[in-house]
């Protein structure tokens, strides 16, 4: 019984440092606003995080990936108090899945920054340093959080066998 | 046993499968050329698919994939000749890996395809429909072996819950 209690406790410990990153990373994405220099086409307005189709994918995992989070926490703090193991097989599709749209969050935004950043600078197109440094925090800050949900989605794979064997 | 051999086929099908869709995703990345039109920046050569980084990252993720199912065929295939189960902890963490390894790399080639053309029509780049279509069918390939490789994933996570229970 303290095993698992044990177990549980990580498992809370790493599912709110996963929130923390995602609410970070967030923010960076959704503040990141810059003003296109070099070309009269984004001359109108300000060149936001949503001109960019991968942004907002990222985006769209970022805010499921909370959503998903705050209800596994939710989850756990009741098994914790309740001493109970939970829906193991929840648990197991549920963060296999999550890392996988955190992943693809992140590693669109990392492809998307990195390949805007040269082509730009080649057309001579400038949307300033900190745009760029913006993305790629909140890309990393995302990278992190799917770490840590896939090392959750490996402790609930072990989950699945059976304690006693 | 006749149950160890079935899952060993299903396995082995399954393998096969990843490696042609990787090795079609592979063609369709290295052979993906184009001419820009529209501006002078990369007129003086074919512009090719390293020229951008996210489609470098994709190609170093199919090779790896391709690489790793290829180890992995030998292996089911060495198992279901001695009937063995292999090893089970090899399998666990490298499909899933592996299947991370794939997963981000369709998502780069996937956002950075559709951005690409976006960004570059507003600005009156042309690459020609080809290039893209190419690169979108590439990172399909890309994903429909990611699917099948999670697949993979939940059957190696599966294979660790003992027989006997």
């Amino acid at each position: 019984m303290a095993k698992l209690a044990a177990s549980c406790i990580v498992n809370l410990v790493l599912r709110v440092f996963v929130f923390v990153l995602l609410l970070i990373s967030l923010i960076l994405i959704c503040t990141n606003t810059t003003t296109a220099k070099g070309t009269d086409v984004f001359a109108e307005q300000d060149f936001r995080f949503q001109d960019v189709i991968a942004y907002r994918y990222m985006l769209s995992s970022i805010v499921i990936g909370t959503a998903f989070v705050l209800l596994q926490l939710a989850f756990t703090i009741y098994n914790v108090i309740a001493k109970s193991e939970g829906n193991l097989l929840f648990d197991f599709y549920g963060d296999k899945i999550m890392s996988y749209v955190l992943a693809t969050g992140a590693a669109s935004g990392f492809g998307v920054t990195n390949d805007m950043q040269m082509l730009f600078n080649k057309l001579n197109i400038f949307l300033g340093d900190d745009f760029y440094a913006k993305s790629y925090a909140s890309a990393s800050l995302l990278l992190l959080a799917t770490v840590c949900t896939a090392v959750l989605s490996v402790f609930s794979s072990y989950a699945l066998i059976p304690k006693t064997v």
